[in-house]
């Protein structure tokens, strides 16, 4: 079955000028995705006619569907719908059930419908007017030579809205879509040419019809298996399959499927073990008690931090003792195993973890570089330490290090702590 | 002067499928935008050489520069630089500078380099190679009949710095690009909307050729006056003339000229007042001390930090009284002063600033809704604390509270405090 492309457009010169984040773009690739469509291009282009027409042009070449959204407001730089009505040879026609929509939503508003609003329910007459509940602008549904058009309003929430209730149902029953699916397999502690070389040989044998993508941030590289057929069944079993081969290849390294993040994951570890942890901190600044608090819920395991960034605090606060800080500096095994043991004991939990290193750009040494860091985890049985060197700026510095104590206590708690 | 037009191309599924969002190409367009370059369009495509092709044969049709990101991995999915190759017809050789950069980047982290990271290292004989000191993925500078192609990799941070250090000042020289000054002046305290009217009749009243843009994030209002000319001395003196009238009109919103982030603006005070600061937080999370603690240098002034989620921890560690709690709750002005004045005292500093409230998307009240925030402010003369009603998502409730604290660091110093 062949499958159906669609091309999306964003028009309007903010996104250009990079004055706004077209996530827009994103949420549709998400959605079109999902009732197996497939997105080829996506083209943000400015308020003008001639480049308006050009991408129509250029879009229905390469697609079948293709959805601009934007430039439909009330103001004179709003060119969409003059455009397309020009574009379809059409005429501007009075549409009332959107004129009685418009008026009723400046009534809620307790005002009077202005007359550039008014001007909104005026609509080419070859299109079927998309209703839109939220707002001002109308969408507009075209189709010419088995191609749809969709022109919607760039507003996220109108168009979210829209798409839901009216674009994406109709695309399904006008396209007879293909079965798309998609499995994102979370994976932490190897880089991605690393994880590349490891699933070498199981990529090179997947079936044609199923495709892998590296997606790394920070460290965390997710793989997302996509598959193609007609049997939905069929083809999440294979997927499935994959994903349980890729199990037995990296076992210690996945830490979750699907869209969950690494210290979401190591909080509902941390939950269903009714465990509870604390965290000393020195290089990381209190970014890692951020990361777990950042889950809603997190106050069922997260009880507290220190966040020491001098010494003075390391010896008054955390207890450690000025012999380790004097014999090996604050950034060293000994130091972080100190801290981790007793912020556990200071606030009462289950694990503490800490981190002391050098996150730059300042403060390196040549016996401790920028990005020297040292990390640790503590529980009543065990304490692991780990020193990592990272070679990124300061931030990411960081971020990477708040990564690997995630990862340190998933690996804990698993006992899969590779030294 | 004819306008340089730029095409931005993003190669790459993940963006086509919405798994993550282009947040590259907005960031592109503002820094093309402040060395005068227009970017007209900005095409997101899957990794496909017919497509990349294509993309690249329409877009040197319209642009004079061409700025491609993705699909430089060492994986079989990146085909950016074999399709380059052969669009630009010659042929990949050893780059020995770039191979020794990679060699390097693994030594660091105690690795040897893989093959396919090796493989990174051989780019097209035609092209410049563009340093990447921060990834493995070189960039290309193509020139081909008076239009500049670059290629660079998708990883945010890499592209960044190689866009600042090496692409926009080369482009720049090549292209002899007119005169456009920028001032930003960065305001705190005054949503857009109110912010817009204070400044109205300012703003309707500037010169033709000076064009103001408003840039909100987090309320942070950044305003960026944008000056076009030929004399740039000229051009300089009028923007600055702007700028002093700006300050007359909000004196206390703004805390600092250029690209300086609060917390950097808040960290400088500190450190020119020699004074220091510790944070005391609950609903923030860590994230206060975080945002303290990202700026290099932080250690001057910033001594650590009491993370106290639980009560317990509340009044173990920072001596809220249990009274206090049991009778205002720990999300109340009691609960918030205490707890700076008692983190101050703690750790011995100038300031000790403190936070309490209702992040959610759980645990509101009728009385307490998700998002009351207490926030208080300590030093040796005053303690002042101030309540806020934030109605974003969790994670938005912990950045607009952290700005809020600094706010009020920075307005309690300059004794600018509005209740």
């Amino acid at each position: 079955m062949k499958a159906v492309i669609a091309e999306i457009i964003t028009i309007g010169d903010e996104i250009l000028y990079g004055q706004i984040v077209d996530t827009n773009s994103a949420w549709m690739g998400t959605e079109l995705t999902k009732i197996g469509v497939r997105v080829k291009q996506i083209t943000s282009i400015s308020d003008s006619e001639e480049h308006i027409v050009q991408a129509l042009d250029d879009a229905k070449t390469r697609a079948d569907i293709i959805i601009m959204t934007g430039g439909l407001g009330p103001t004179k730089d709003d060119l969409t719908k003059t455009v397309l009505t020009s574009y379809f040879h059409t005429s501007l026609q009075l549409h009332e059930p959107s004129l009685a929509d418009v008026t009723e939503l400046f009534k809620a508003r307790g005002k009077d419908i202005t007359e550039l609003n008014r001007q909104q329910a005026f609509l080419p007459e070859a299109c079927t007017p998309v209703r839109n509940v939220l707002g001002t602008a109308p969408g507009m549904w075209f189709e010419q030579d088995g191609k749809v058009f969709v022109s919607m309003p760039g507003v996220p929430f109108e168009m979210k809205r829209m798409m839901t209730d009216i674009v994406l149902p109709q695309l399904q029953a006008y396209f007879q879509t293909p079965q798309i699916m998609h499995k994102v397999v979370q994976t932490i502690g190897l880089p991605e040419s690393i994880l590349a070389e490891r699933l070498e040989n199981w990529e090179t044998n997947l079936p044609p019809h199923l495709k892998l993508a590296y997606l790394p941030h920070l460290g965390n590289v997710r793989l997302r298996l996509t598959g193609q057929g007609t049997d939905k069944e069929q083809l999440e079993q294979e997927l499935q399959q994959e994903v349980d081969k890729l199990e037995e290849i990296i076992p210690n390294h996945i830490f979750a499927y699907g869209e969950v993040k690494l210290e979401e994951a190591v909080g509902r570890m941390l939950k269903e073990k009714g465990l509870t942890i604390a965290t000393a901190e020195s290089c990381t600044g209190g970014f890692l008690a951020h990361k777990l608090t950042s889950i809603s819920g997190s106050s069922a395991y997260y009880q507290g931090s220190v966040i020491a960034y001098h010494n003075e605090v390391k010896t008054r606060e955390l207890h450690v003792k000025p012999e380790t800080l004097q014999q090996y500096g604050a950034v060293s095994e000994a130091t972080v195993r100190e801290m981790a043991e007793n912020v556990r004991r200071k606030f009462s939990t289950s694990i503490g973890v800490a981190t002391s290193g050098i996150a730059g750009p300042d403060g390196g040494t040549s016996e401790k570089p920028v990005g020297t860091i040292w990390i640790a985890y503590a529980d009543e049985k065990q304490t692991v330490a780990k020193l990592l060197h990272f070679n990124k700026d300061r931030l990411l510095n960081i971020e990477y290090t708040t990564m690997a104590v995630l990862n340190l206590v998933r690996q804990s708690l698993n006992a899969t702590v590779e030294e």
